[in-house]
């Protein structure tokens, strides 16, 4: 199996897929072009999710949000992850990676679904406070990705 | 007079004073700290607003306005910052400058404001799109010290 | 004229051409592939000035480098960007917005080649500090360009 | 133990002290300001490592270096940072958000030290390419550090 499908599984058996991200991309944008449909969306998700930068980046994330969860990472560190204080900060800073090499319509784009946390972002964002799972870097891994399909949908 | 009162002073020939962006630092944060004042979050803008890198993105923003305003900047990339299209970027990477140095926080919170646009954020925005003033520069300034200016207030 | 072909020439009228930039390139990168051939690094820079961001950098940069000696920008500001003080930094986080869109392969080798200024870049560096040119940005974006251009070499 | 004790406890375990990281600071440091000493130096690298951002940073980058060398981390994601492929490049933008905050001058000079490697960061890369060490994020780590306290030394 590819990188590429290996990362869009790892994100799958979280919840987190390419048409639900799509979904988000498609509402931030529909207003910008009425003619917009959710399939072109989802392309644009999927394309942003074969880039070697984004791939490491949904890897590497995500294996530190499994090493909390399973006990295996340094336990000091992993208690301010976990409970995923505002003042972390590594989240965001991980899923810049993304981001960056979308220009600054993905970075703006990305703070405020950051901040609204809207569909699966926020489903993910919750997850993580009401269970045993840690997502502390999987809900920016998944705003990111929606943000750089925002840009690249934009710059069409 | 010190080039930090030169740029306050030049902020405010446009409208944008530390009360008017402490004011959306206070509306931005009294959720997370119902006992916040004005004062406090006046003074956290003015504290940004000390720093050498802030002063410099101000005065060098404001200047590019200014410039594009007066006819005296290059024509052709004046006529892509006047329109200020959606796709030109250079006033959110800018607003960077002063973003980054107050963290993730800064970061994401910048995303939002340059989105929702709240305030004297949103009004400059609108004066540069209904006038022959340009203030392309002007509002993701005053969005990233109010971003800036938050970071500030959260870290306490 | 399109915008790319707009850039290309401004840049050369500075001494700044695709073929100097290319050279740039192959002189870092011909340790990693011996194969490399100096072609495929021109090839490489023109291909980063054609994207949109890179094209919006150019064009802003050296805007503001002629506005400056045309005694046309802001004076305050003007005397801070003339003396290139080291301090200033606007015109490295301009450059960011090239380096960034490339990875961090880009963004390290922009550091590198900002410290030791090598070729071209060096010689636009020198103008500006022993002339009445003022080249505050330009070097900086020469630098971006190659450090873009090296990281897509290294990407293949 | 307060978090920075254990941050800086932890880089020493691995041959990283802020006495050694002090000495490139110097290093870097001596030629505009021939009476600087070793002891600012030392200070400064002492000043950032007390900052949130930074301990997060190398708590976060050194636990993933570990859980890696102990085989508790994702194995895919693992074998490429146990590579350390040139691509991989989430090493790098790990230590941006130490260098973000020390603004521009912070940011050249960790691409410089990023490629160069002199003293303590060459010797930690090398450690990782020659042991069954895990070392891809501390040379990053230890080159942020110190071009953050260079930028520190610069400002004054």
């Amino acid at each position: 199996m590819e990188l590429v499908e290996i990362a869009i599984e790892k994100l799958k058996s979280h919840g987190v897929t390419i048409e639900n991200m799509g979904a988000l991309v498609l509402e931030s944008q529909i207003k910008y072009d009425p003619t917009l449909e959710l399939e072109e969306c989802i392309n644009a998700v999927h394309s942003v999710l074969t880039k070697r930068e984004v791939i490491h980046a949904v890897l590497t994330g995500m294996a530190i949000d499994e090493a909390v969860e399973n006990n295996t990472f340094d336990p000091i560190i992993s208690e301010i992850i976990q409970e995923d204080k505002p003042l972390y900060g590594l989240d965001e800073i991980l899923a810049l990676s993304i981001v960056n090499i979308y220009g600054s319509i993905a970075l703006t784009n990305f703070g405020y679904l950051d901040k609204v946390k809207p569909g699966i972002i926020g489903e993910v964002d919750q997850l993580g406070k009401h269970s045993n799972n840690c997502t502390t870097f999987l809900d920016d891994i998944a705003g990111a990705i929606v943000a750089a399909a925002i840009s690249r949908i934009a710059h069409k």
